[in-house]
């Protein structure tokens, strides 16, 4: 038996936000002092490092749960499947519904059960829950669907990533230009002629770790509110992912027993893409190698940094042919790999 | 290979509040208009129906990864382990971490993290992280950990279930007395000679049921306010409970194999002593048999309704000896029993 991913749905919401939007924007460090530069020279500096040139937004009556229903409802229709015949419904996200103008998120009920309510699905076996995981939760509902139809718990498996950062950033944080919205969703199931998932690698850094990225109150040290904001320490998660995420990704090429040679896509998660690039490089260097041209699909520049949905729309796009350069085909062999919150790491080896 | 539970704990958070400190409360209508009873009749009446005479409340510097910590040091202590050899930790939430005063929740890290982070638990290929799943969310915890060790991804999992409800309540609501907080923690593994999972069986009703419990706004009118709270249709939830959880345990002890006279204890969610009777009642009924006595441990009169601990802190109780009336010895056969937000019910048969 197989475990693969049979239909794949991205979306991609419709306000664009360019780095210029961001100019007027009063930018503080840390502990309220003003930065010496100027808006240009930081908007620069934070497209250097990122590769962001613009991020999508969604709607003001949208929420993750919706966005996650829009994604879903296409990785059915492109599975072609009888959508009462899902066995799970897992979405990842992290801050649940935060309706445009809240402060709160709302997960009650969960984000399943509301895309559960969206699609329409009655049969009640069909059974919805949230992960939490940071951004890797994509990744990790995916290892989650594995297990559950590897144990004989489903035979079909609906994994979303959904999130609508947009609606929990200090606009006094420069860090704020690189968050996004999106969701993204596939199909996994039990086949014999699809795709497999080879081997899969999941670990959890709580140590010195566990608030590299964290909930906290805005730079702007005159705001006596409490409202809390994504907030991240940047230089240490930059350190601990290039640290600890190419040999995570060279631990479970290893066990699925496939040669670095035979890889022919990097879908990781797109949070930065100086970092990125440092990854994968990194876990070339770990084979003595160099970073192959167009092996890690990149589409950060004009989508920003959407969490637990970047993966799943990255794949679905190069999936059907939309981004340039980069196909895959029957047969490929592919690693999806993401980092976040926690601090968790996960890496899939996937043969397409 | 059975798959048992090898450790229990929980924390009873130490602070009681009786009935009578809601006396001075102003009770409204969902529309805001008064509620003609006085607040002795009220009350009263909500102690006749959900058999509460008072509930815990955490401290104001204790959060639910706090509590969530302190159960789950018991457990692992129970069980006799080394904590760095812990595979999963499985936190089951709704709400996520809401400080006294705040009304935020914050999930970021992930309440898992957190609880990682104070056991300090060094071994990164423990990998923790936070379901969503209404009040049944330890229970199907438990199951996924079921699934992960049937599935090789795991040998030893901590579930836990906490939540802090009074950080989330209305005081104009009524139904803002049944709830409470509290911590329950389980240690599944691998095992040869203790307990295991017979069968287990999941439900979620998202048609017409999704928002039979959701976010919502106080039911003072007067208040402008934004923020949301626990809010449920109490009478649907009732009709829901009754019509289907009975049901779900009926097709999980069928399919375990087990006859229904050598079921010796049921750990039913403590949701409301009127519908927790009426749900074990209307099961006997299924199989044309009186409930018997004795067969529901039940300790809603003193700690209320805290979610997705109740059912942990329950079994830990009556298996340490320490419920009157009530114990489980070796090789008894229990049913846990939950329904909750999503609409979600799940069961499991166990043999203790």
């Amino acid at each position: 038996m197989h475990i693969g991913i049979t239909g794949t749905g991205s979306y991609i919401p419709s306000i664009t936000t360019s780095n210029s939007d961001f100019i007027n924007n009063t930018f503080l460090n840390t502990d309220g002092s003003a930065i010496p530069n100027s808006n240009e020279v930081i908007i620069e500096k934070f497209k250097k490092i990122t590769g962001i040139e613009e991020r999508r937004y969604a709607k003001k009556d949208q929420n993750t749960s919706d966005i996650a229903y829009l994604a879903a409802e296409k990785a059915i229709k492109d599975a072609n499947i009888d959508k009462e015949t899902i066995d799970y419904i897992i979405v990842a996200h992290n801050f649940g519904d935060v309706s445009h103008g809240q402060i709160q998120g709302d997960v009650l009920p969960s984000l399943a059960s509301k895309v559960k309510h969206l699609l329409k699905i009655k049969n009640p076996k069909c059974v919805g829950y949230d992960i939490l995981f940071g951004c890797p939760g994509w990744v990790q509902g995916t290892i989650q669907a594995y297990a559950f139809i590897k144990a004989g718990l489903a035979k079909r498996c609906l994994v979303i990533g959904a999130e609508t950062l947009s609606r929990v950033v200090d606009p006094y944080d420069r860090d704020s230009m690189i968050y996004s919205d999106g969701a993204g969703a596939t199909i996994i199931e039990a086949t014999n002629d699809s795709g497999n998932i080879l081997a899969h690698n999941t670990a959890t850094y709580t140590v010195d770790e566990a608030n590299y990225l964290f909930f906290g109150k805005t730079y702007n040290k005159e705001d006596k509110n409490d409202r809390m904001y994504i907030k991240m320490h940047g230089r240490k998660i930059y350190e601990f992912a290039v640290t600890h995420v190419p040999q995570a990704m060279k631990d479970c090429l290893d066990e699925s027993g496939i040669a670095i040679d035979d890889v022919k896509k990097i879908f990781i998660h797109q949070a930065n893409e100086k970092m990125d690039e440092a990854i994968v490089s990194r876990f070339y260097k770990l084979y003595n190698k160099n970073m192959p041209t167009d092996i890690m699909p990149m589409n950060i520049y004009k989508l920003g940094n959407s969490s637990v949905a970047t993966i799943p729309t990255l794949f679905d796009v190069v999936r059907k042919g939309k981004l340039e350069n980069h196909a895959v085909k029957k047969g490929d062999v592919v690693i999806f790999a993401s980092v976040g919150a926690g601090m968790n790491i996960n890496a899939i080896v996937y043969k397409y």
